[in-house]
């Protein structure tokens, strides 16, 4: 598990002191803050920090000064109607904060969501952990031999066997040396008093990239979700969507009637071309439509069958 | 003052309920949450949310598990040294949300940062209230004759006469005409039962400047601090100042030690070109700086000259 | 018409002057190039330069060393896949600059899309030309009925006169006052040699917000496009979408592939919710689906009924 | 060198057909543009297109029709008045597209500076290049003892032997580990028909951060000043700072002017707290000037001292 017995001693105390505040509260996600979600072999999850409740996007939308009205079924309408048309900016009146562990393959694709601001650990200043990804037997799979993104069946016997070894091997071996071109032990003393030991901004580059790191990752809602429709879609890699997948849950937590509304409209949902929007109308007034009368080329008249539930 | 009895009322009863978390909180803001703060003739703003304290900024720098050192003095070397070396990321994990009421032309400044979250009141939905700005006395400049972007002498007497009574009347006569045109009353019965009332959308473009919208605006403390760099300067409009300034004492509230990092090392401060940093050090051995030797243009050597003290 | 004699003299003088580049170049974009596309009354818009053709985006998204394929079919189908899956970053490989001139109501509007570059004219340095927008006869609308933010039915006869009447007189009046508080003639000479004229920065805020003002706005493809999307659809103020069907027109003639692509699964295009997909199948498979038994709400029924032609 | 003779001989074939267009063209930027300046021991940058020359910073400034004045010394003059007053909107209406090769860890820096576009060559698509980042022997220095981030004196002998041999061992068996893995030759045939293969988004995990990527990276004038006042300065790693330098030379030649300002304002100019100032202001009037009567704390004193030329 990710957590030392003094960082689940330091949890356990930031928990135990709650204090007063005038600010929207979230109460279910005041339950598990600070708490760390695993994630993977070695990565977790934890929510350090949120503002603003389902209330505060249905008070910026009216720009009112109160705290929205107190009805429930009239917030939930709202919250509906911006999310069904697209309306950005009352969503970017909450924000969020996570610290997360996660490998650095994981992280170099996380990071191009641009619009997040981003505390990393640093490998220039200090000593990465000897913490590495493996995948599971269960996402061990073979490339797809007809998607070049894709993954195709799962890896057995000798093949899955021999790709654990390596990959294990490696990622022991690199450490080994990153540690002794450091020269230094865990306790920072010299293994060699004869060395000056690599300078650290050098010797990371020997890592290969199933190293864990960590960062402070803090997002507005509306980047947040545009993140999760990405992350958690089930074209997404799977070492990513994991960590989608647990903040989706911490979402329903923080905001629930954003939450429903986001999954109906953005994750359930699905977006027609004007081509596939012409096609459902024919199909609905009976008429026969094929892949030539549709316009559409091969790939997207799959994708628009499958849509369609053909 | 810009504020109902009902609103007031609201406000009273928003700060009457506190509620327990585990967030960071910041008590000295607390004890102005959601208070309006009068800022010209009508305006106002109010700290309606915030996340983050200074420990916080510590903490992400350090992408810790705890809350960041104890020790006070610690704490501020730390972000002494990371406002001193320009360090972005870190203050990027502090937050906070304002509801401001301002003129429509300094809303047109303002806007102009764009890293931040805006849900301002919508003239195409709503009816705009019948509020305008009109400058004090002490503030009724005349244009500078040496600084096309600057302020000269005060307006006396008969021209200052004039100018207030042009500003009024004109503002009066636009709102009489946008409800004349929107044919509604105040309790939103047709003035005229004979007319259909002009599309709100279209009836604003009849209101000067001057009027008051308002918004929510929420950035993070990086950015807000890039803004009160340039808002709070001397060479700021007065009348984007004074929401600068107002918005000072809530940052010192909120943050005091990175307030004071900022007040020293950002509103204090001053940059130096090559040429100027070479003419220093050649002043401080002794020798006489020219305009000429310096290589600095005229309006430059001035400035610099204002920098040294001479 | 917006641009003075010696504008188009200039406009001229920089079409008559071609030199050669190894970069991409867009032929038809070339055609118009400076030349002013007029747009309501006294506003325009004019491309001023562009990086970037359909074979760039080609290009990064293969990240490839040449050109990207010859051939145009191919190309074609690349960019609607990335287009069609919601890719964003080969189409922010290219970008346009424009110069518009606009009323000061709808850049209020157009400055909303943060992701941009922005230089406007300022009105505290410079002093305002006295042009200010008059809807049109078939523009003036009453205010809907039924949708607090739409238009009704046109407002004719005496009603419609009064308006036009009211949005003159007030536009020229607040102008002469302008002046007046200026001080200034048309050509800089005080108009009261007893008077000191009141700055520039004050002044303007008697101006109503139909007066034009003028910027160069640069955005990348990507933005462009969702710029597009939202103030060419229908729901838009109709005084910001004629510059956006106008340079709907400019991009047609930049990107001729990718336009194609844009109009096919953007403009045409439409979101399903996830119980809007689930209607479709239960209509497809011969279901009843009432409003009742889709979950949906009224609004959202009457929205899906239109999408699917009923 | 890291270009095949088919990349050379396309780079060729594409700086021979030169075009016509009205756009603002850099003639000393069109010398060298698609030509791949090598960096490090494989990488490389290359100027793909641009957007503006000095005249059109002018130009966006003024917001006028023409092409700025023709006078290069009001040019410069506005340029520097700019610079100097950190306006940044006129500078952002130039724009820059680079093809960069870059080692995985120097690309994981780079990518902190959000404000740009990027396309990065896909290792869940792609098969990775075996081209791996060794530092040359004047650059394998030992970690500074007195400065975590900074690097000391060089390693020499034995130490240094032993650092290359690890480096490049290690590079060379993770490679053909993620080959082995892969099972498919350099001609993508199987290297043993029994093995189905990993799937490439997992396999790129076993490679180390001194692999090579390369990405398109496109950026507006300010955000690429920016990027180079951090990255060329003396205290960014060898590894990326050798890239700005190169990129440097490329701003040199797109707009000489404003590189000109940019070298005097930013990169050798220096910011001053509130304490240095007065400080400062305190030796010139010839008082006595320690560190407990500047406020300073230690390590800022020591940075003033060597600001001052002491």
């Amino acid at each position: 598990m990710p957590l030392s017995p003094e960082q689940h001693a330091e949890i356990t105390a930031a928990r135990s002191e709650s204090r007063p505040t005038f600010r929207a509260v979230s109460p279910a996600l005041e339950e598990i803050l600070f708490a760390a979600t695993p994630v993977l072999d070695h990565g977790f999850v934890r929510v350090i920090d949120y503002m603003g409740d389902d209330a505060a996007i249905v008070q910026a939308a009216r720009v009112s000064y109160g705290k929205g009205t107190k009805k429930v079924n009239e917030d939930a309408g709202l919250i509906n109607y911006l999310m069904r048309h697209r309306h950005s900016t009352p969503f970017e009146m909450c924000e969020i904060k996570f610290h997360v562990k996660l490998p650095i393959f994981v992280a170099r694709q996380w990071i191009r969501h641009r619009t997040a601001n981003v505390n990393e650990y640093s490998a220039r200043y200090s000593i990465m952990d000897r913490e590495f990804y493996i995948p599971s037997a269960a996402q061990l799979a073979a490339q797809s031999t007809t998607n070049r993104q894709g993954k195709g069946a799962l890896l057995e016997g000798a093949e899955a066997k021999r790709v654990f070894e390596l990959l294990k091997t490696d990622a022991e071996t690199v450490y080994d040396h990153y540690s002794e071109m450091l020269n230094e032990d865990e306790n920072g003393n010299p293994l060699n008093p004869a060395n000056q030991g690599l300078a650290r901004e050098l010797a990371r580059m020997n890592l290969t990239l199933n190293y864990y790191t960590q960062w402070y990752w803090k997002v507005d809602l509306h980047n947040f979700m545009h993140f999760l429709s990405l992350r958690a879609d089930s074209h997404a890699q799977y070492e990513i969507r994991v960590y989608a997948e647990v903040m989706l849950e911490m979402f329903k937590r923080w905001l629930p009637i954003t939450y429903d509304a986001f999954m109906n409209y953005r994750m359930g949902g699905a977006g027609l071309s004007a081509r596939g929007l012409k096609a459902i109308r024919q199909m609905l007034a009976g008429e026969n439509v094929t892949q030539e009368s549709s316009g559409m080329g091969k790939g997207e008249w799959n994708e628009f069958q499958k849509l369609v539930g053909k």
